[in-house]
């Protein structure tokens, strides 16, 4: 049997172009002489869609782009994802879904059984489980009996898993039902080493059932999420038969055995791993989020920082250096070093370059202020408002050029709050909002290296960060050193961790306090910030919903104690300020 | 039975604080003789926890809180909220759940079955429903067999909504079991008219199981949520014997006969009702959103405007004249009466009040990027600029003097679009952000009536709405007048109609679609806003989640045609742009 993995990358909501780009996909897949060809998860609406899918009118058109191109199939067996109504009178209005299409008819419809509802998923929001019958989820493709699955249908393997969140688990199912092969159509966003883990997870499923896979993701950036593609076809055996490309849209060609069984052939592509992966993610990300925006350009300041430098290298990479246009806004406190490196790296990338000091701005903003602040003395408040002059002038540019603004925060200094609210936070996309410190100097040295010549200034990556917004300022005169802050970060916001724990690891207690009372009293900062790409397990943002106004104050057991002080303290004094003893 | 309602204000994670406020509530509830102190859902974690929930030393120090007040427990009983462990290898990690507590024991721990996860609720994110054997949510009180619900668990009434989301009927079940009177512990948020909703639904199913129902309602104001308490002792006849205030802290006690059966007593307070519990809302929202975040006093910017002085007006009425700063900034566009009517404000509300003229920062701005903008016409940069200059310096007062920066756009204009990011759109809190134009005023009339004076200058409540940002400009050069605008915005984002649908009701076409347009188009800007005080039935922010990045162009029929144009014409041009013929 010839398969055609169709990885597309569709818009959110653009039905009228996801269905273009389905019947162009079909069409090249019947030129391949495949006998079916598999999209994946609601690709006619494109994943996430959110509330869209509460609107009836949305549903309404996605049936109907369904049966428009059911229409149009002939002479090949088409496996595409939609969303279908509910028709029971109770439970959720709608099923997330998968139809057959088959010489002009929808021949079956599948509904996806486990709904992920964590981290960046809402589907239990929208979406009743389906609760088929056995052998309901299978289909006959020629000699072949398929077992249909939907995404996290295959992910409840409790051998790979934590916890197991779901009773059912739809996989053995289909085995039970008698499926030769199994099909899961998915929208799977990347996190740096989930290709891996999914190898891992669909292996140990094949082996556990003993029938090849194949799975199907989208590709492509929509808002805060990049799907990586990375479909693969899996033998029996648990040897990958064909693995497509990562980050771009590919029609992957696989041919399995009649009746299942051995593998016979396709190929096989090798995705990126590690830092290669963060940067395919970041471009891909910004590039879809720049042209599914219908912007052509972006807009950034330069500081002559590394943050800057890196986001300007990774605009370049995604849009091309006559797209991307670099501006650098020196202050009084700013360094020489702050131009010349900003006009060295845009000299370097070849984009367009200018130079607007604040000096002026800053001034005018002093005297205007002068009446109302006579008796207060210098303060955070000037620091900021260096950055808020800094924010308006790069949205005039994005406003009266139509650049899309790119804001340069990594995620360590938005995790503290180390960044000014309508200042260095300006912008429409936080590209490196999820990518740690440490990680960007690891960042801009692949830069560099992939590109074979110094695309960001070495003076960039070794000078010591600083936000210059007063005279020799450095970012550690407020903050541990970024690999300790990173790693107290990665505990807290990725692992869950609690300040006990962290403590109990071997860190300093005071330098976690900070750093946690930090994190959790900049939550007001982030919620006005723009979306940023996710990379890491745990990206601020959609899927980390916490309250502003909250007050966790963790309980620190005292030192030789296993339990935290007495009851009677915990009521009159519960929290994390330091021990005293 | 005497019953004691602890309708209490607890803040969201503040496990110290809200256990204080529980062991004082139960100490008042005994010197009342009550037998029994019911306490709101999650009362020791208060409503809604978000992903602190996600947090296992969260959750440990949430039972060590449960268990810390069970211990001080004697000669009442009492039922309390608290996160309690899923113990079961599968399913989510936490069931929402109440603990009966009695002389220094936990007696028994009870489930929520029902989990809203739609609108602003995200609870299948958290927890997995209970799912309790005959009689298990059943507890003796005194000669009394109590039927223990949780909020939604209540709802699923097929006779009062629209479509049954759940399959069980948790207060079916606890007739069915035998029990004598019904308890429902709550966190249920204000929105206009829901009071009024509730009791219908319960009395509903009051009359449907013929057993007295006892309701307690969380108050207080959470972030985005405010709670308006309004708890409820309904006897088995439907009549209300005992109704506590709405949005306020309040111990209401009522005596049911043993055994259930008629009314025997209590107090009964009558919530307000319409525009005066918007009012009521906003200004209980806003005191706690400052109170909570740790803030002592609010700034905001007085435009001479209506938006800017009911916000004004509840800032006072929250805090206090003396906790209130209004800034005036007038341009080269502003008119006499915008600083005029501003200082009337300031006068009438006997707050603190600045004039800082913005000229100078103006021109500064103009000089600065007169070289980059050489060749360029103005244009709407420069009417933003003026927006982001004050945005700036309110937020300047805001760091230097530690006030909460409130901003002042009102509903009608952020789902159009018609504000500027990092401009008027800067601030901690949105306290108006889903009042449409129209409300605001009604509200504003009302509250001058409320006063008996005029606090709101007549001539800010008469004037024509204008941005002043260029000459001569006023709101209704770029929208339709507000009444039509909210009217379609309403069904469009309240009712989630279609565009057709919405046409068909006598709505003009191309407003409708340009309506319609600029509110999906600004979706980027109202992910960047601050959190606002949800008071409609779908506000913006956290219970409207919609993509970005969408290009999703609803299908509107050609005049006589029942389904939009032909299949091809759809591939072709989907879309909602205006009909031609």
């Amino acid at each position: 049997m010839r398969i055609a993995l169709a990885q597309i990358n569709p818009t959110v909501g653009d039905l009228a172009g996801n269905c273009r780009k389905i019947l162009d996909f079909i069409g090249h897949a019947k030129a391949a002489a495949a006998q079916l060809v598999v999209f994946p998860e609601l690709s006619i609406i494109g994943y996430p869609p959110k509330d869209l899918l509460l609107k009836p009118q949305f549903i309404e058109d996605n049936l109907r782009a369904l049966r428009l191109i059911a229409a149009r199939v002939t002479g090949i067996d088409v496996i595409v994802g939609y969303a279908e109504r509910n028709t029971a009178p109770v439970g959720r209005p709608l099923h997330n879904a998968v139809a057959v299409l088959r010489e002009g008819k929808i021949i079956s419809r599948h509904f996806k059984t486990l709904l992920p509802t964590y981290d960046v998923f809402d589907e239990s929001r929208y979406f009743e489980p389906g609760s088929p019958q056995p052998g309901q989820n299978l289909v006959r493709i020629g000699d072949t009996l398929a077992g249909l699955s939907i995404c996290e249908d295959l992910w409840n393997d409790e051998r790979m898993i934590a916890r197991r969140l779901y009773h059912q688990n739809p996989i053995a199912d289909l085995h039970r039902a008698g499926a030769q092969v199994m099909i899961n159509t998915s929208a799977s966003p990347f996190v740096v080493g989930k290709h891996e883990f999914r190898v891992k997870l669909f292996t140990s499923q094949v082996k556990q059932f003993g029938q090849p896979l194949i799975y199907v993701n989208q590709v492509g950036g929509n808002d805060e999420l990049v799907f990586d593609g990375c479909s693969v076809v899996i033998g029996a055996d648990g040897q990958i038969i064909a693995q497509a490309s990562d980050f771009e849209e590919q029609l992957l060609i696989a041919d399995l055995p009649d009746g299942g069984g051995a593998a016979a052939g396709g190929n096989i592509y090798q995705p990126a791993g590690g830092i290669e992966s963060i940067h395919k993610a970041l471009v891909l990300g910004l590039r879809d989020y720049v042209r599914k925006c219908g912007f052509k350009s972006v807009v950034l300041g330069l500081s002559g920082g590394i943050d800057s430098a890196v986001t300007a290298a990774l605009a370049v990479a995604a849009l091309g250096s006559d797209k991307v246009v670099g501006v650098s806004m020196p202050s009084r406190f700013s360094s020489d070093h702050s131009i010349t490196d900003a006009q060295k790296l845009a000299e370097n990338l070849k984009i367009q370059f200018h130079i607007v000091p604040i000096k002026q701005l800053h001034d005018a903003y002093e005297q205007t202020l002068a009446v109302p602040f006579a008796a207060c003395k210098p303060d955070v408040t000037e620091e900021n408002l260096q950055a808020r002059i800094r924010g308006a002038l790069l949205m005039a540019f994005s406003n009266k050029f139509n650049h899309l603004l790119l804001t340069t925060g990594n995620k360590s200094e938005i995790a503290v709050g180390y960044c000014t609210l309508y200042g260095d936070m300006c912008g429409g996309l936080a590209v490196i909002s999820d990518v740690p410190k440490t990680t960007i100097w690891e960042l801009s040295r692949w830069i560099n290296q992939h590109a074979g010549q110094e695309l960001i200034p070495e003076s960039s990556i070794v000078k010591v960060p600083s936000a210059e917004l007063r005279p020799n300022q450095t970012d550690q005169d407020s903050l541990p050193p970024y690999p300790l802050l990173d790693a107290i970060l990665y505990r807290y916001v990725e692992e869950e961790k609690g300040v006990g724990q962290i403590i109990s690891e071997g860190f300093d207690e005071q330098t976690v306090l900070k750093v946690v009372k930090l994190i959790d009293r900049s939550e007001y900062k982030r919620r006005q910030a723009a979306p940023g790409i996710k990379v890491t397990s745990r990206a601020f943002g959609f899927g980390r919903r916490m309250p502003i106004a909250q007050n966790y104050l963790q309980v620190i057991p005292k030192r030789g104690e296993a339990s935290p002080a007495s009851e009677e303290n915990l009521i009159a004094g519960w929290g994390y300020e330091p021990r005293k003893d």
